[in-house]
């Protein structure tokens, strides 16, 4: 803990992997490309979890568990219509001992081994909507590895539905899409923008996908979870049919939609800082740290008496950690616990104590030090970390809106994202090269076209046409 | 649904086999020795997690995340303690499109890159005692599969420890084994004997192997979760090394403990029988099926509305489900919910909502049917699954005792072994080369001396020591 932060401005990519080492979310593994979250980001990992699997069984539905490893043969089945896949593939070769017949693929998604299950399970329209998602470890291999963001191995919840018709379907993805945007608003205190992918962006064996972008302190963009329309592209594949009413023998249409660990990634850069972690209430391991001031032996007792009393109280509401370490100073401890991105530090120290006071502060900074009346603490507490995730929640929202331009030319969108970061708007009217050509020069893309504004108008990239209002940026 | 179950009496293996697909607990996948847990079967998973999970971290662990792929090195250096792993090894040689330099294994366990990792994080005692525990997928190559209980993949969870003492470390070891133990008979509902493993049969890195031991239906043991002391044997091989108040650098002592969806095994032999499935109320998906009898259209609607009222007012404590398909006869409902284990079922017919009563049944056959009033219908569900519960627990612990011996000399061991099945109880001095005999005249293993029972007495196997009371028997 002695190590100093790179500052943000000096250097992002520092900055990012300076926290996550020193804050103890993760540490690099002897294999390259993966890592090893440790407890203080799995934690943060399991409230992503508990929050979404409330929300996933409140819509009706079910975890299942299948295999790690995939037949060949299946990925090339998939292959139809998802490419550049291999690549990214890590193989199985040799198992029991000796060589195997089939080489084995290690999942880098189970969309192929999970459409072949509905196959076997689907028959009837009554077994429809079969809604099924899965909370598994996923491999795609990468060379350069960004921790949390990009690693050969990351954890992640694959959702797979299929439905009688195609309105159903998309219902199912838009509500979706509608759980991940509402986590990352009211859980992880993230702006985001609800938005649908371009032909060139969307996932290849999709009809439609769904987005929702939210930008970091860099002025990037990070795509944090995705819902796709899978039409029946997978069902025709895999020769998934069901029975309908009258017995006539149909194809379902299917959805699947996705977060994973990269989540972390958008918490640290959404919110972080010079002073490192700023972890939104609903998911920081610890929502309050108390530190015991004690500068003399004569009143240690009744300073640990007080903080004790105060533990007991929270930690019946809250998630608190006690700091009564003797071999550090306060200071060294509020710099570690600033870093740890604690939202709310209570101090007790003797005067305290006399005065039946605690003193409160905020990570985000706002309001400076406080003091709250003992009988107080609980509401405070309360009312504080509710102040803090709105505070959260809209400096995160203005951040975007501050560094978002629109633009009404083709020419000042490239300007624009060859000049300062951010997010750029525009009309654009559908266009694949046109895209690349974008890219090309910028090596931003679309992020995806607003959902929720209808509002369409003279395409930058057509003046003939009227285009959709998308969202430009470069993005990690 | 319509298969027929094949009677326990009549083979216990198909009869295993036939529960887990017709009440769809887990279903076979297209690759070889692996398995698909379906949400019924994940459910138990899922309440088995939940109930461990919340025992560990009351107990001061944290959970982490550790990496799928383990250098084929790391391997070699547990070769030292660990034998015989690699016909199990599952290895990948090609990732990123080419062949690797050095080939990835899959995880059998996390012992070896836990430790890699404890090495780099241990630097004082004050970093002591460090309680990680892991949940994740393994893989050990299997052959003959059998579902649940030998996979080539697996769900568990892994425990890793390291201490400053080795006394601490075995109040660890013993601390888990209590949960364990707690778990099988509180949560479960199933008898477990608790021991500590022969030479023979401990964990080859271990210097001390505790376990729980239970009895299934065919009267065979089953493993159900082992606490292994691993003493110095693993810091000395990865050199994981504290400074000690007197900045004296030593190897911590370590315990490692795990158990796995093979309690899903436990659960379906243990409380199985000719009608299926028979699930302890604290596990099962549901804990009661309501099922309306709605006989004509003039009282349906009476009947939905007395059973969403009766739902509703369940649902805020117990996990109910309602069976209101309309394409199926009561009778199959009944054969249906009594193959796939619910402990309770309640009817609701139009004559009961006259008289305001309904009709409980449960699955363990006793009371038969019986009528409750609407206002009691809470505090008798509450009642009848905890009765339910505490007779599952005691008809596994009778039935073991039933068919448990004691033998008095090594000719009555061998003949009892081989005789009826079931557990033959002797007192023992440990002798590896006789424990091999009995092993290759009987196909039974020394399961455990026991570990509450301090008695000794004469050796069957040596008469002139004292044995400690150890249990033979044929396992799983």
């Amino acid at each position: 803990m002695v190590e100093k932060l790179t500052p943000m401005s000096e250097d992002f990519n520092e900055w990012y992997t300076d926290i996550i080492q020193q804050a103890q979310l993760a540490d690099y593994s002897p294999v390259k490309g993966t890592m090893v979250i440790r407890p203080y980001g799995y934690s943060i990992w399991e409230s992503v979890q508990s929050y979404l699997d409330k929300k996933f069984k409140e819509t009706g539905h079910q975890n299942a568990y299948f295999p790690l490893f995939i037949p060949n043969s299946f990925i090339q089945k998939e292959a139809e219509h998802v490419e550049g896949f291999s690549p990214e593939l890590a193989t199985v070769t040799h198992a029991g001992g000796k060589k195997l017949e089939e080489p084995l693929v290690v999942r880098p998604t189970s969309e192929t081994i999970i459409n072949h299950m509905f196959a076997k399970w689907i028959k009837s329209h009554r077994d429809l909507p079969m809604l099924i998602n899965q909370w598994a470890n996923v491999v795609r291999w990468e060379m350069r590895t960004r921790l949390f963001l990009r690693t050969s191995e990351f954890l992640w919840q694959e959702g797979h539905t299929a439905h009688a018709t195609e309105s159903e379907a998309t219902e199912e993805a838009l509500r979706m899409l509608e759980i991940y945007s509402e986590f990352a608003e009211n859980a992880a205190a993230v702006s985001v923008v609800k938005g649908i992918k371009s032909a060139n962006e969307r996932f290849a064996g999709a009809t439609r996908t769904y987005s929702i972008e939210a930008m970091m302190k860099d002025m990037k963009a990070l795509q944090a979870g995705t819902s796709h329309e899978l039409g029946q592209n997978f069902s025709k594949a895999f020769e998934i049919q069901f029975s309908d009413e009258e017995n006539n023998l149909q194809h379902p249409y299917q959805t699947s939609w996705g977060v994973s660990t990269r989540l972390i990634g958008m918490i640290i850069m959404a919110h972080g800082d010079d002073k490192g972690l700023n972890l939104p209430p609903k998911l920081a391991p610890h929502q309050v740290v108390i530190i015991p001031i004690t500068p003399n032996e004569d009143s240690k007792g009744s300073v640990l008496d007080a903080t004790n009393k105060i533990r007991e109280e929270l930690g019946k509401s809250f998630r608190v950690y006690i700091d009564d370490r003797d071999n550090i100073s306060p200071g060294f401890k509020f710099n570690e616990w600033e870093l740890k991105g604690v939202p709310l530090r209570i101090e007790i120290g003797p005067r305290d104590v006399e005065n039946k006071t605690v003193v409160f502060s905020r990570r985000d900074g706002v309001d400076g030090k406080f003091n709250v009346n003992f009988d107080d603490v609980g509401t405070k507490v309360s009312e504080t970390l509710d102040n803090i995730h709105n505070n959260l929640l809209e400096s995160s929202k203005n951040f975007r809106k501050e560094n978002t331009v629109h633009v009404d030319s083709y020419e000042d969108l490239i300007s624009a994202l060859n000049g300062d970061p951010g997010f750029v708007t525009c009309f654009w009217d559908e266009n694949s090269d046109d895209e690349d050509k974008v890219k090309a020069e910028t090596k931003a893309t679309l992020r995806c076209y607003v959902l929720d504004e209808e509002k369409t108008d003279k395409a930058i990239n057509n003046e003939n046409t009227q285009g959709k209002l998308a969202i430009f940026s470069k993005a990690y």
